[in-house]
């Protein structure tokens, strides 16, 4: 295809597109003329994948270089390129994490046999947002955080359902788009259940 | 106790608590002298009530003004009075649900049993959502969308029953803070999931 058709599939601007290519987040297409080039399917879903982490995950263009550059490299499993791209998702914390909520994650990850980074983004995410309930008075109990960890289970063997059978490029945006736009509805879905529950003459 | 006390003690800068009490979103303390006046525990819940909608949930004061009225109508039950400010929490969509996802939204309600509003905000957002999803070329299959919601009935559970057994403010408060404060750690526990069923040899 033509770098018009590759901008309307992709629904990425040309000189956006122009872009990255000079910033060799995209390959060059097939040189048809001295003027025009010819991309295919692969041109659009690096294209995508791209969208995905500027436009949704909105990380900058050197994170996003180190990503191609995983997901380029064939010797890395699809899985290590997905938790490549994933694990930039949460931002490092304002304020540094207390002992309490990190001693609170690690023996939750070590009971449910969770293989993620005691240290890692997302650890000191979770611990931050303990934090953050505990400063307002409203710190969250042993059992419902354990009733939190129990349903995520569910949630995250469903996303990861989803992103099989893909290919790395694809895998890959699936990560990163399943994973952000899947939490408006993740909490929508549970303000709706309490309302829903709320609202029985008798709870069950 | 007296003014500084309670500022103290909520949290709350004196200034700001005059400006509460001048809004009558606080009832005013017991006069003790013409230039002071004393008050209780109740004032202090008031307090942190008023504190949740402004600071958590980012309330404005008339919408304040009208959870507080059904807070003090004791002839509401203390569900319907947590209810009207939990409602309050979702935003309207910047742009109109697509009617496919909102005939979604009503057949997971009607599957589920929940007793929410199908025209309500928590259903409006929820579809909206979805709506982003497919925009994103990213749309949820319907089996994950029922494994999320099968996850947030047990989430919401727990919620509600953290709720039992307070005061009618400390109930509306907690379904405030409670909800707004539980989502970073709902989201980072996902994350977290993710990347530890993600890293398992075998996924199980």
């Amino acid at each position: 295809m033509w770098l018009a058709e590759l901008s309307e599939r992709s629904g990425v601007p040309i000189p956006t597109i122009k872009y990255y290519r000079r910033e060799g987040l995209l390959p060059p297409g097939e040189t048809a003329a001295t003027t025009r080039a010819h991309y295919d399917e692969g041109h659009l879903d690096r294209l995508r994948l791209i969208r995905a982490l500027v436009g949704v995950a909105g990380m900058p263009i050197a994170r996003v270089r180190e990503v191609l550059a995983v997901v380029d490299d064939d010797a890395v499993p699809v899985a290590a390129a997905m938790g490549s791209a994933h694990v930039q998702l949460s931002p490092e914390p304002a304020r540094e994490p207390s002992e309490a909520s990190r001693a609170r994650v690690a023996a939750l990850l070590r009971a449910r046999r969770w293989r993620a980074r005691v240290d890692g983004r997302h650890a000191r995410a979770l611990a931050a947002a303990l934090d953050a309930m505990d400063h307002a008075g409203a710190g969250m109990a042993e059992e419902t955080l354990a009733a939190y960890a129990e349903a995520v289970t569910d949630v995250a063997r469903a996303d990861l359902a989803s992103t099989t059978d893909l290919s790395r490029e694809r895998a890959v945006e699936r990560a990163v788009t399943g994973t952000l736009l899947g939490e408006p509805v993740l909490l929508a879905l549970r303000r709706l259940a309490q309302e829903g529950l709320a609202r029985r003459p008798a709870r069950g």
